[in-house]
């Protein structure tokens, strides 16, 4: 058969709470790490979080067919996830325990087409500046020879998360 | 188990085959009726095509557990997907046979918070401008009580694809 | 000579201070109606606010040659600066007293090139979605037969302001 | 009465017909050393070329109270017009004598409030990325101690210029 696949999650409340009572770092090191399970979506789209510091999140994602569009390509909704999750990551890391983000947009520029020939392709996303209210991140999406695919802008609302109700 | 998902997709080449061969509207429309199959990220995603019409496309989604991030809703990357195909597909619509078109952005507003309590979620793409190069779409995402979600425009590039080889 | 101009303006300050002071369809009504000086910026691209009601206001300007770039053609920037005018009139005109905004971001396609030719633009401002914290608009710039030469979209920051000090 | 301001400017048919003529490269040094007039724009809003490569042009503006908007700082849009000449004379300083560029977008991000106080801002144009059809660059509006007071990112459309009629 071939174009089939099976694919499992748990349950996302233990990550939102998990979310809830960690600094932004130590949260994404958690996932990175495996010691917290990774969120539903990256289990629907089949990518990782590849790397995590201050300011900076890399995730990855090997193109399949079950991604394409009716146009012979890979969908630019799936760069699109990969580069929201960079950009917020990013954004995400720097916070500190008691504040949250939320994406306000997402802004795409699609450079090169995708195909499952592309190979795996990975998405950076960096900080660009940080308020109090809100941040900038960026995120580029390269192939496995650094050519880049496709670039993003986010800008996130901060906003301190209510304490954990007793 | 709850917690797994299985789906099957068919041969995108088929489809890009057609694409090639016959007017946009007449293609989702095909599309639309089942008599050509849902492009693979249809049933990654689960969304389907619901109207077509010239200069308009309208998806829908039913938000599942498994579209979740790790903080606790949907992923904005599952909207930016339906939003990308509805403003795509009103850009389709619209070309002769002969034409094709590929997206060269996507800016997303993100309004609202969207989780499994949002039930089924509509795309609804509509074309802005469209000259002999580019055409502008934009895409509302709404809720069952019309409430808008999120908010996207996208701008295409519009060129005449190469004849069939023989 | 002919390629000069001399432009006057009035203190900005005085419009700072009625804008803390007054709901936003009303600071906008006594601006169009000429009780409170323009701003600035209306004498140095000579730009005018027509029309405001509250989710909507109106920007016109005559493109002159003062206004070119390099290559021929009346300058992004100054329908930019249009845009992002009527955007934000266009959420300010539903703020109540006590509360103010700002841009957070401008976002806008060019459609068509314009020229002195061109004639009068209208740059049509509607609000598309409101939050408590964030407020979504739209602009659409026409010509004199309404085709539509350049389209943006901002959203904005809502706060309230402090209280004037005595 | 200080609130005058009167400005010159040179035909800009000269300009659009040099364009025609030169390698991008070649145009805008020539522009930067004044052996071709400013375009109007710069003299309207007062801002200049400082320095052009291959790839990177930075532009500057000494903002003055003549740029306010009616809430109390200078108006997004003259930022916006410094990002889309950084952004576009990016773009421009890569094409070869017979090639044109046309801005299809611009996105900005507004980070910081910008005042009379602000002092002399600096726009930072660079390409992120080139294609045969279109390019993508962004740009970087910082103050005197390279604080980042705006972003933006723009898509150009590139095509080939007709050759002039004898």
């Amino acid at each position: 058969m071939g174009r089939t696949r099976t694919y499992q999650w748990e349950d996302p409340a233990i990550l939102a709470e998990a979310a809830g009572r960690m600094a932004g770092i130590d949260f994404l090191r958690e996932l990175k790490e495996g010691r917290l399970p990774a969120p539903p979506i990256n289990y629907s789209i089949d990518f990782t979080l590849d790397e995590v510091e201050p300011g900076r999140a890399v995730f990855s994602l090997t193109s399949g067919e079950e991604h394409y569009n009716p146009i012979g390509s890979v969908h630019g909704g799936i760069f699109a996830t990969l580069l929201d999750s960079a950009a917020g990551c990013a954004v995400q890391s720097t916070l500190p325990q008691g504040m949250a983000y939320t994406s306000l947009d997402l802004t795409v520029k699609f450079l090169r087409r995708i195909t499952v020939d592309t190979g795996t392709v990975r998405a950076i996303g960096t900080v660009i500046s940080q308020g109090r209210q809100t941040a900038l991140a960026q995120a580029q999406l390269v192939d496995g020879r650094d050519r880049l695919l496709a670039h993003a802008t986010s800008s996130c609302m901060l906003f301190p998360v209510p304490p954990a109700r007793k």
